[in-house]
């Protein structure tokens, strides 16, 4: 078909076309549940942290100035004042050539604006101490507002919640945070050929594998699955369970279709929901080249290979940033990839990009790859994996001993 | 105390200790629950994966050696006896000089031992094909068993599911899986200047931020966090929620005490404990170091620095693999590092190993590091970090530019 052929598209093509999909809304949850949620507001304190200047070390609260020039051969000699008790706002004022004791986290007391280490002190009697090393100006001391200032953003909306962002959203009080729902992603698998994994396949039967490897993905990348389970080949069925799972789901995955009338089917399917525009029949990517990308009413829904192998590279490479862009995220999470080795030669076609599984040892300090090449139906492939090596879409392939950016999977 | 200076550790020590507790039982969850769970029982197969021979492509199933020496010049013509049907088991054999239709998945007939795809071949008429490639014996068919064969171990426990042992798991028809429970972690704070998040703290007071990031961090590596509140500054209160703690958890995180009179305390309730040791008082580690593990009953009993980031630090590098250990995992997680360039001189003491928080920045293609130096009590190094550098306990500190390895956080 003339009008498909215009459909196969780069992987950055695809990717772009994300912004064309809705966020979810957004839902209030306990701080304690929040790990690992997308915050879909900016949180701005409406307190300075910390609330009043403290002091970073046991020691005693001085004017800086009342240290200048002390040293071991000639001490600065400091007046106590008295202590500052932890949990109270001490009711004296420290003035030049005083001291006053205080504690790590203990709060300034007016006039002071440096804390001396007491290791650099020795008591003189009850109400005089040696100070051998001079302090500078806010030295040993958090000012207030140091940390994060009132009323400036401290975190911005579209983050996914790592352990330290839960932690400043406890220390600015908040018992609750509003973060982005959860996308439920919908997973439908077709073919007559796939039986339960509950059922002894027949000859030419292949268990259910997709429905769960594909869940565990969503799961990984923040989303909920909602499995609609095997639906037979032709339109009907396929339609009905389609319609029902894109007005229930913010994103659909129909997985199987390898072969063309299944495909057909899967193209047909989708055409008829209102609304729906095909827009991607093709990704010039291997394995994975025969997927779909269809959008309704701003809901990505996808026809992926059937193949485990095929699926899990195009869920990984081309699915899960339109997941995460419903989820809130600002920005795809940065995938970091690791240098390694690559311990054979790899062939590749030009004009698409491939991705090869490899599998990571270490040797002298230094990552190797080593591809897994096997027939794309084997599962032990992917198992053996670590991760992922792209060759460009200009590449003829990669040298034995080339420098490789493994993306772990 | 004599005692207790013998009880500093360097890392590697205190990472050995881990041998010394004990792995939470198992469970059986659905297969759909199993993602991100750790594998109690080998996988050993009782039946073949694939079951049967089958085709990976659309063509003909031949005897390999009815198509030797075929070429386009000189194809081969074969018989054909008909198609193989999906989910059928052909009832015919495959002679030399015979062919059969077969579609990708389909199971070979008897006699078959390679496909040829049908691209390589032409219709001579309704029973006659040309072939014009020869194929290998076993070329384009998946034999039984190839990807997994029965009574093999297919995953062996200990391990992590992945999508893809998720994906095997469903092809073995696996409804269900038996894996480690979640090993539960109670959290303790400490500090009579500690107050509940939803309290404005007053003067040298702090909220409650640990119980909230090192509850993140023990959901982040699979574990189960059970928070037990603030307990005061003595060892009566202390003492009592410790034995609680740890009667109904796998694990105990006592937070705070960073003054030297809330350690005591600690260390007294934890020597209460009947059979309690005290293993480890102190880590050659920065920051981090008052850290003090007991054990108990098989148990691991952390008393962790009260500082965020001291307490993450330690959390990340010394308490994640007794968690991950206490999970069942056979090894601990393997820590990628990401090589970066440092952007600027970082000084180190010698004899212990410092962690310096880095946040990353790519140019030109090579990822920076650039230190984020500040005092000990901000958290907003932390939310701004990226990762942790290392400097090993002999270097004196890095060079500007010198190569670093990352461990992202």
């Amino acid at each position: 078909m003339m009008e498909d052929f215009f459909k196969v598209k780069s992987p950055a093509e695809v990717a772009e076309l994300r912004h064309g999909i809705t966020r979810v809304e957004s839902e209030t949850v306990p701080l304690a549940e929040a790990w690992g949620r997308v915050l879909a507001e900016a949180v701005v304190p409406g307190e300075d942290l910390p609330p009043f200047a403290r002091s970073t070390m046991d020691g005693f609260a001085v004017q800086a100035a009342s240290t200048f020039g002390a040293s071991e051969g000639s001490p600065a000699y400091l007046e106590v004042l008295g202590s500052v008790a932890m949990g109270e706002v001490p009711d004296f004022t420290v003035g030049n050539g005083q001291a006053a004791r205080i504690s790590t986290g203990g709060m300034l007391p007016r006039g002071a604006d440096a804390v001396v280490m007491i290791e650099h002190t020795a008591a003189v009697d009850d109400t005089m101490i040696e100070v051998y090393r001079s302090v500078a100006p806010g030295g040993h001391v958090i000012r207030a507002g140091e940390d994060y200032a009132r009323d400036q953003v401290a975190l911005p909306a579209g983050i996914r919640l790592r352990a330290q962002e839960t932690g400043l959203l406890a220390a600015l009080g908040n018992e609750e945070v509003t973060v982005y729902r959860r996308p439920l992603v919908g997973i439908i698998s077709t073919g007559d050929e796939v039986v339960p994994i509950s059922r002894r396949p027949g000859p030419g039967q292949i268990r259910d594998v997709n429905s769960y490897s594909l869940a565990a993905m969503v799961r990984a990348c923040g989303g909920r699955p909602k499995t609609y389970g095997i639906v037979a080949d032709n339109f009907d069925a396929l339609s009905s369970t389609l319609t029902r799972a894109a007005d229930e789901c913010d994103m659909v995955l129909i997985s199987g279709g390898s072969s063309v009338g299944v495909r057909d089917f899967t193209i047909e399917a989708l055409s008829s929901l209102p609304d729906c525009r095909i827009l991607v029949h093709g990704i010039s990517i291997s394995p994975g080249k025969p997927t779909i990308l269809a959008m309704a009413g701003g809901k990505a829904l996808w026809g992926l290979p059937g193949h485990i192998t095929s699926a899990m590279v195009v869920f990984r490479v081309i699915v899960q940033p339109f997941i995460e862009h419903a989820a809130g995220l600002a920005r795809p999470t940065a995938v970091r990839r690791l240098p390694a080795r690559l311990t054979r030669n790899l062939a590749s076609a030009q004009g698409r990009v491939d991705y090869v599984r490899v599998r990571l040892t270490e040797k002298n300090g230094e990552l190797l790859a080593e591809p897994l090449l096997g027939k794309s139906g084997l599962i032990n492939t992917l198992v053996r994996a670590d991760g992922l090596v792209e060759i460009d879409v200009n590449a003829e392939g990669l040298d034995r001993d080339s420098l490789v950016m493994v993306r772990p999977v």
